[in-house]
């Protein structure tokens, strides 16, 4: 067996990374849509509708993410450090994970009113997850370095706007004069939640930049 | 000195890992049936004991992370990746913590009607920290893949019953009519604790996992 | 070219993580500082000043932070493992966030009480973040072990305090006669972010801990 088919051997098997990330990317796009037509649909058994098929959206990205664990004990041979891969599997988990909490708590929580707040953060996060897509499909060539680069500090200002969403909103929520205590507790756990949401995308942003460092 | 003398020297500091990871997991059970005989303890006297003799438990179990680190900084071989073991003796102590955490603001939160939703946490729990014990006992030799796999996907699934426990549990408390948000807020925060007392079972099971799959 | 001038080249892009690491030990020192100034004063307008100014130290120390994780990327050779300084940085950045991330719910939530236990929790910050600066600056040389390692205990030890700083302070707070489940949940807040800031200095000294061992 020569080198050379040796080294054949292992290429498919490495860039089967690529493809799963993609397939996750997809998945967390369907998801930010989903969530979007959810928080502006005013029908509520519609909107539940909504909210609950996320629920299988992010089973579909559960088992994808398995799939990357299992490769990733595997394969001897991958496109970038193991350590990347692992974090970088993980923070686009954690991404469908709070944005499917999240949508389980409008749920849970008898949330009727699904107010501005919940739709701008919709907008920060489709955004935010769009970029991230950008940056996943850069990664299998390295060709775009710029755009995978714009991208990143684009999911960095919108994480700091999610920031100051939070911010201006719990500031609204507590001067309310009506409000109830229980009232506050349920949307600042939904707010806080979708703001963790624009959290993990800065992380897996972080992690494709620190990959870029190294092997761009 | 020969090659075999100096492989022997290295085996016992090697081995030493599977001993203390088995000291941790014997605390954690032990912890799990303490905190069940608590919750299931009518005389608040009584019940308080239980709890704070979870806080000995706690320290003891620190005090073995603690020779884990400290083993993993001076060995120079160990039977699976640093990363790993760093991870592993991190997710274990997390569930003492969270659990000695939970047990501890019953105390602090003056909760005296320990409810079905706690008993029910502790009854996933202690199954949980079991099927860990599996896994851990498992490791030492890798004979019996077929345990640790059942006890890991057992684990996954108790953390799905955590996960429905907590929804289940916290919309009943928004529901319950004479509720005060101050109640509302000292019970969802114990559910929670508990609730990632499971999340942190399962992070130890997918570790053990991934070891399996690298090793076996 | 000697193998001598090629370690040469090394040495000094080696060196460089040092001296971030000393900056980001200044900034933090500098923001616990003025974290006490702002809790100690009464003037709400001196206060906001005060506590706004955070926002700039915070804002520096995130790029010091970024050129961290840039050197990381770029440097074949560093002082010590990889992960260990990605770990350290992260650490000493999460203590900035969550300083800063209780300052601004001190305005967000206008609390105009500053209490007794916001006193508390600055002394034992500050406190924790000067025995950081020992540590970081220690590691340069490792001369003297046994202020590093003394300074790590005494770390772990203020973890300790700021503990039971929280559970004190929570359950004064949930037995107050007159106090509004709004103020309640503020306050948790406020109390549980600065606990937070003592986890994260034990989580940057027990890397530290974890290099010595490795190294010295």
């Amino acid at each position: 067996m020569s080198f050379a088919s040796i080294v054949k051997m292992f290429v498919p098997k490495d860039r089967i990374f690529y493809s799963l990330f993609e397939e996750v990317s997809a998945t967390l796009m369907n998801m930010s849509e989903v969530f979007i037509k959810a928080v502006n649909e005013n029908d509520p058994t519609a909107r539940h509708l909504h909210l609950k098929s996320l629920e299988d959206l992010e089973h579909k990205n559960d088992e994808t993410t398995h799939r990357i664990f299992v490769e990733l004990g595997q394969n001897f041979i991958t496109p970038f450090d193991r350590e990347d891969i692992h974090y970088l599997a993980t923070s686009l988990d954690d991404i469908a994970d709070y944005l499917w909490g999240a949508s389980k708590r409008v749920v849970i929580y008898d949330i009727t009113d699904v107010d501005q707040t919940l739709r701008e953060f919709g907008d920060i996060i489709i955004k935010s997850v769009y970029a991230l897509n950008t940056c996943i499909h850069g990664m299998r060539d390295l060709k775009d370095l710029r755009a995978i680069t714009n991208a990143c500090v684009l999911i960095n200002s919108l994480e700091n706007d999610g920031d100051d969403l939070l911010d201006k909103s719990m500031m609204e929520l507590y001067s309310k004069p009506n409000i109830s205590a229980v009232e506050i507790s349920k949307k600042k756990d939904l707010y806080q939640m979708l703001e963790t949401v624009t959290d993990k995308c800065e992380d897996a942003a972080n992690v494709i930049e620190s990959i870029i460092i190294k092997y761009a």
